[in-house]
């Protein structure tokens, strides 16, 4: 059985924000999504890249050495493994993010 | 420089069914998002799963073995590899695809 994942549901599931939940697996990748709401602190991801895509709101990552990222619902980028960044809610939203499913994160929080 | 990927703005790029344009990159998976209009050939990919997400419009997915797959905007789901289907839209649909770089496609198209 494949099953179908609804993001409109899934969301309801997320009321606690920076608590992402897993919603799919693919090949050695991981599909979450998240509640963005507020701030969230410095860190950075030292085993690879994460792909950002936001599902509804909109969202600044602000990135070490690089201007910040806004992200309006329907935008994707991608962070590079090994970049410190810190993302913030403009409006709390709804994030998916894909990255390796042992992604470590080293950072402030 | 990070850039942001809009898929408002992509999906005006694709007017010819069935040819994916690669938009991102994320560790060895890459990003595509196509026009669904019609129906594409059974086929199935021996390198690694394909994960599906609906931007627009509404698919099925026939699977062979398995019952139909039936993804409206905001659905997602896996094909696991090696698994034969046979996607076709129910309307002009723009689905995103996440999948291995070296996906490899065995199939009757």
């Amino acid at each position: 059985m494949i099953r179908t994942i609804n993001l409109k549901d899934k969301i309801k599931e997320l009321s606690k924000p920076w608590s992402p939940i897993e919603i799919s697996q693919v090949n050695d990748q991981v599909v979450r999504l998240a509640l963005y709401d507020g701030e969230y602190p410095w860190h950075k991801h030292t085993d690879g890249d994460e792909l950002f895509y936001v599902y509804r709101g909109s969202i600044v990552i602000r990135v070490r050495g690089h201007p910040n990222i806004t992200l309006y619902e329907g935008e994707i980028a991608v962070m590079p493994k090994g970049v410190e960044h810190s993302p913030k809610s403009i409006e709390p939203s709804f994030v998916l993010m894909f990255e390796p499913q042992a992604l470590k994160s080293h950072g402030d929080y």
